[in-house]
């Protein structure tokens, strides 16, 4: 399987992939009372039916939200993880067709059991249209909500998320698909069901799952963390990787990166589909885009956005200088990722991979970082958007994007009505929806195949 | 508050209340490959949204579903419980306006937080439409899909259950609706978030819940438990309970004992609305019900009942008598429930409360409860089960009923096309849905309300 080499020129996938984030306003904090807007709508149904909405008017692959099941109060989070992703995104599956759903669960504050039903209900019902985002969080103001035995480090909390999500798998193939003609017998075929009997370090669970194998075979699993233990949980379990990168070089990396954890773990190269996220920005003109982000960044002009940056830096890492010259390259030692920081490892990486690789001024990465999560900058007009988005497919570095607006609605309708016709123009996206599923439209086997291949070795 | 009596003359409510059970293919095992359907619907979403859209079209307040989130296999049931109840209803949520929902969910296989946050998050979403049947309930089947330390004592489960209660009632309370002007400060006013600071002997919650409080103030809290732990805990938390109850008389002894329970708690008489099962068997002529039901209920006739009713007690019982005649009453000592049994105590005692004030033979027994969970039957013409439904509530009985149908969708079609009709001209049911939210339908008080009262004490 493996073609010999680390890092192998790279094909584009068949198509570009798109998801929009929904959580809560929108990814800027001063979306929430933005003038013109409802400030309460983040505790509002309609606000995000109306976000998926717009999203499938632009035929996205997908729509996202992250959790936090923990109210948050700081001053930099406005009020976003309200509704729960499983029944906000049921609610959605009933009302708009099409779109799909990445859904954020953690694998530490749920029974693989309920989650693996739940996570199939919905796959069913929707008709192959969910992506299970596993998180193997941990954080103190979650911890606090539930019971204090959850306390894991971060290999426990790995070890525990990779026996979760093989029960999860085996929970999810564990009944075939009743279909076909009426069964001769009294009930349904009993022998189509069978038990997992799965008694491991963290669960024991016997199965079978009282949900059948559904239309896409199971939810595509997707994860995000950028840790060791994280890359070695991606090459066994993800099927999607959701990722904070900065640079194409670091893009191309990463792809080579996460290949060589799937080969390690026996499954085909090409097995994972890199899905990094992106802040899109945009404006009639590119100043305009500038002027955008440097309102919705909270910093009113160009001097304050560096002066934040600055500030948050000193913060992340006493090492960095308390002076710099913001038109000379940073360096990349001033980033290097500290032992104790709440911060995920990946964002830090991601930052100190951008300034190694492309060694950028103080003036220039306030434009390439920044907004939600610290993912990639990418702002201009339509056209700089599009083919910012278009120039990591192309050179096959990535499959798609987990695109972040930082007002909802007003930017990702922009998106859709102004950057979507463009990629269509370029036949990189599809002009209606190419296939009813996830694994359709991301080109991913399904596991049914996957599994009795790996049942017939 | 007390009336001075335990058994004060009821009145009755101000309108019959009703909800359609939409579990499986329906009640009857019959059901699920029955002539003209297609066998395997049981797994198909469109299934459940039809009967759902059915029952909307009658003006029904809710659709309900039991669970059992283990693959059930036996041969007296058809495949049922195969969506998650939060995901079944959260996708008809957004399908669908106006039904409400009896969502069932175990207090043992749950975590408050996550419980407590996906109904609150439904309850926003469908707009004051939830009803939260909590059940502290033990099956080993269960219990093998879960981890082993679940397994507790009757005793145990209800006072985990109680715990339970106490933190999900105090969560949903303990952030304020974001409404009105909008906020002068920086973000909305963090104050309207409280902590609950829960330390308890089985859960560990700090709070605040990260869903405000919806359009009802919390979802409806639904029992069902009929054993002496089950009643008081419906006394201390249940505004509507759903019982098996086969008599009249029966119906009103429990609603006194249902009051007193609420009474010794400090809550005021009324507090709680009885909300029987009853299975629906419906014909032109009462003949055609009677065929109907004994076709449906997996006998050929009406001896093939008897002799179904007679094996089925001796199976519960050891005492029940191998030889009686079926035209001659039955003995209320022969249905005393067991110790060891399975089958809720609450069934058992039904029969027996029944055979002790009814005295009825054989030959009428088997036309007074059978079907789904041993519910009363009302078998007979639209009229005469108009009339039946309407007695207990005339009575001040009962607030309605929780109705199941032997075949979805033709029973629950037939019900609300022939038997809701009658209910309307009879003025004891709404032509149109007289409140969005359940508690305006049911006439409960919003728990807002009662929380600042007791807080002014």
């Amino acid at each position: 399987m493996s073609t010999g080499t680390d890092t192998p020129a790279r094909r584009p996938q068949r198509r570009l992939t798109l998801a929009a984030s929904i959580v809560g306003a929108g990814a800027s904090r001063k979306a929430w009372n933005w003038p013109g807007t409802t400030w309460n709508r983040f505790a509002d149904w309609e606000h995000y039916r109306r976000s998926a909405e717009i999203a499938r008017s632009g035929t996205l692959d997908a729509v996202f939200v992250s959790d936090h099941p923990a109210l948050q109060r700081t001053a930099d989070n406005g009020p976003s993880h309200l509704f729960d992703p499983i029944v906000l995104f049921s609610a959605i599956a009933g009302a708009i067709p099409d779109i799909g759903f990445v859904l954020t669960a953690s694998t530490s504050y749920n029974s693989p059991y309920n989650l693996a039903r739940r996570l199939a209900s919905l796959d069913s019902i929707a008709g192959g249209r969910v992506i299970f985002n596993a998180v193997a969080n941990f954080n103190p103001d979650i911890a606090a909500n539930f019971l204090a035995d959850e306390l894991l480090d971060r290999e426990d909390r790995y070890r525990k998320a990779d026996e979760f999500l093989r029960v999860v798998k085996e929970l999810w193939l564990s009944w075939d698909t009743p279909e076909g003609p009426e069964p001769t017998g009294p009930l349904w075929d009993e022998t189509t069901a069978r038990t997992i009997d799965h008694h491991g370090e963290f669960f024991d669970v016997r199965g079978p799952l009282n949900v059948p194998v559904g239309p896409q075979g199971h939810p595509v699993i997707s994860q995000a963390g950028a840790s060791a233990q994280g890359i070695d949980f991606a090459g066994k379990h993800a099927e999607i990787v959701y990722a904070a990168l900065l640079g194409k070089q670091a893009a191309l990396d990463y792809a080579a990166t996460l290949d060589a954890a799937a080969r390690r773990h026996g499954r085909p190269a090409d097995s994972i589909r890199l899905f990094p996220g992106v802040n899109v920005y945009l404006g009639d003109t590119r100043e305009e885009a500038l002027r955008r982000h440097e309102v919705f960044s909270g910093a009113g002009s160009e001097d304050d956005l560096i002066a934040r940056f600055l500030e948050q830096q000193r913060v992340l890492n006493p090492a960095f200088p308390r002076s710099v010259d913001v038109d000379r390259p940073l360096k990349a030692e001033w980033f290097e990722p500290q032992e104790d920081q709440t911060r995920p490892v990946g964002f830090s990486r991601a930052v100190q991979d951008l300034v190694r690789t492309e060694e950028p001024t103080t003036r220039q990465i306030i434009r390439l970082v920044g907004g939600a999560g610290g993912h990639r900058l990418v702002i201009g007009t339509p056209k700089e958007v599009a083919d910012a988005l278009i120039d990591w497919w192309a050179a096959g570095a990535v499959s798609g994007y987990n695109a972040h607006f930082p007002l909802l609605h007003d930017d990702l309708e922009r998106f859709v009505q102004q950057v979507v016709p463009i990629l269509r123009a370029e036949s990189v996206f599809p002009t209606e929806y190419d296939s009813p599923t996830i694994r359709g439209r991301f080109g991913l086997p399904d596991p049914r195949t996957a599994h009795s291949t790996q049942e017939n070795r």
